[in-house]
């Protein structure tokens, strides 16, 4: 259980700082004001106040995503929100939304029987089985890169695949690369599945081959590349894109495993630059996603909702990250 | 951080003319003070009067659309973006964009000079401009019913086409209607090319007719109607989809003067959901727009891009009304 004095080690102050902090005192800033609850938040703190007060509450169903450490893609995610909802007095708990849940009990039901207000929802799949019930959800649900129309009820929250696809591939193009090979998240995911027509779109723009060698669906996870990438390099790759960075970490591993050294033989890029990104070696260009940002718009978009307002995206920019393992393409 | 000398550097001039232009002294020519405007700009030059004052000036350019009665469509949305700005003590000032402002001066330029730090835009076409501007520009920008990739200055607000479409196809085909035209709003827009692909793809999704005589693009006004309401009357459509409300109110005087009862004969559904669809003889069913909504979702859009948070999309899911300009086909 993290206490008041854990706060303030952890940054460097007193203990009546931090107490100030989270008593709304008016002798401190409110710059760090608001440093002191986003880290007690961060921290899992709750206070006497917190705990015994009646707050009104959400949840955040996680399922195929990692989150306990900064290292992993739900981390960030679920800070912004935590951070954005119980600065607006809300309280959050997060649960796994395992199968057997979701078989066993109705959406709309659970939240009703939890006295839930609303939810995020993240890493579901398309064949998660809430999926098809949220097109008739009447309880305000924000998802995390999966869209649901017609339903006011629900909204779609994440990056635009197609403009951080588009930004992946122009690089490399700009390089002088022509075999630029795709290796994609999962399967059965909407994302996935934009994101491949993003690259086709993208690749037949510039005149460049799409082949079936050159796209492959992996998992979220370093192991992927083992199974691909010698067909990339097979096939004459000179750069490779991933869907994720833990991909592109285990696309630099297999090259070099193989003798090919990335950026000088092949060039690779990643997706998300997760903290990791930049202590690979050689460091990763990537496709930033602001996962910090991108949590607190998924509070933003859910208090929409409950104000009955239906909005249906909000979306943020992707950002191209160059680092060392892309360079010009030998071969032009 | 640029300097003044930078830019006299970067165009080969002294620093004390590049000190008149910024400041509008009159012994420079005007090219001249543009020119230095203009590359101040675009190196990111602030002066001190910019980095000392706290501005809080906004501005909303708006072109194609009118707003001055309760009954056009930009009423509410400039409305709920003023009543949003005002809120967070932000000026904002009106302004028309025409083709002539547009060609005289680049928009990061006008910006700059007129000290605003941002812009919400509505109603320009794919034609105006300052639309090729926006792809490079560093003014926090939201842009209505257009979207900019590749910006992260620049966000979209709307409600998704393709939803919209979809609620007024499937409703028709629900009441049994197989012969549906499109009467479409003006070309050189990209929410018209949206609702023609739309419309196009429900259509096929329903294995229904698509063709050349069942469709058309008119322009914003009931006057619209004129020209092809015959055409599709002659071609045996028995409902037709609008791409306004105005043109749908065109639409039903045309039917009704060539001696069909709209909805007897023949169904009509508006876009927008104007003041003026309840009060049509008879009421239009129509697809809701939530103007006010989304001129404080375009507010909001701004405001997080001046906080430098690259948001891309906000989107409202739009809303079908039902009322009794639509009935079950009397030809099935």
């Amino acid at each position: 259980m993290t206490t008041i004095k854990d706060i303030a080690n952890r940054l460097g102050v007193s203990i009546s700082t931090v107490s100030k902090g989270l008593n709304g005192a008016s002798d401190i800033s409110e710059d760090l004001r608001q440093l002191v609850l986003d880290t007690a938040i961060e921290m899992g703190y709750k206070s006497k106040k917190m705990k015994n007060q009646e707050l009104k509450k959400l949840c955040v169903f996680i399922e195929n995503m990692e989150y306990t450490s900064k290292n992993q893609f739900g981390y960030d995610l679920i800070l912004g929100f935590k951070q954005a909802a119980y600065r607006h007095n809300w309280e959050v708990t997060l649960l796994p939304a395992t199968p057997e849940l979701q078989k066993e009990e109705k959406y709309d039901t659970y939240m009703f029987k939890n006295g839930f207000s609303g939810a995020f929802i993240a890493g579901f799949t398309l064949q998660d089985p809430w999926m098809e019930q949220f097109h008739h959800t009447t309880i305000p649900t924000v998802l995390f890169d999966n869209y649901i129309p017609d339903n006011p009820n629900i909204c779609y929250i994440g990056t635009p695949s197609t403009e951080g696809i588009r930004l992946a591939v122009n690089h490399l193009v700009q390089l002088g690369h022509r075999r630029i090979a795709f290796l994609n998240g999962s399967l059965h995911s909407m994302i996935s599945e934009q994101r491949k027509q993003a690259y086709i779109s993208t690749m037949v723009s510039h005149n460049l081959p799409v082949s079936d060698e050159l796209t492959a669906n992996g998992y979220y996870v370093a192991e992927s590349a083992k199974y691909h990438v010698n067909n990339f390099l097979k096939a004459g790759a000179t750069a490779i894109l991933c869907g994720s960075d833990l991909i592109a970490s285990g696309v630099i591993t297999e090259c070099q495993l193989r003798g090919y050294s990335v950026p000088e033989d092949v060039s690779v890029v990643g997706y998300d630059d997760l903290p990791i990104s930049s202590l690979l070696s050689p460091p990763l260009t990537t496709i930033r996603q602001d996962r910090l940002e991108l949590g607190k718009c998924a509070f933003s978009a859910l208090d929409i909702l409950i104000d009955h307002v239906p909005i249906s995206h909000i979306l943020l920019h992707p950002k191209l990250i160059i680092r060392d393992s892309t360079a010009s393409c030998k071969m032009t």
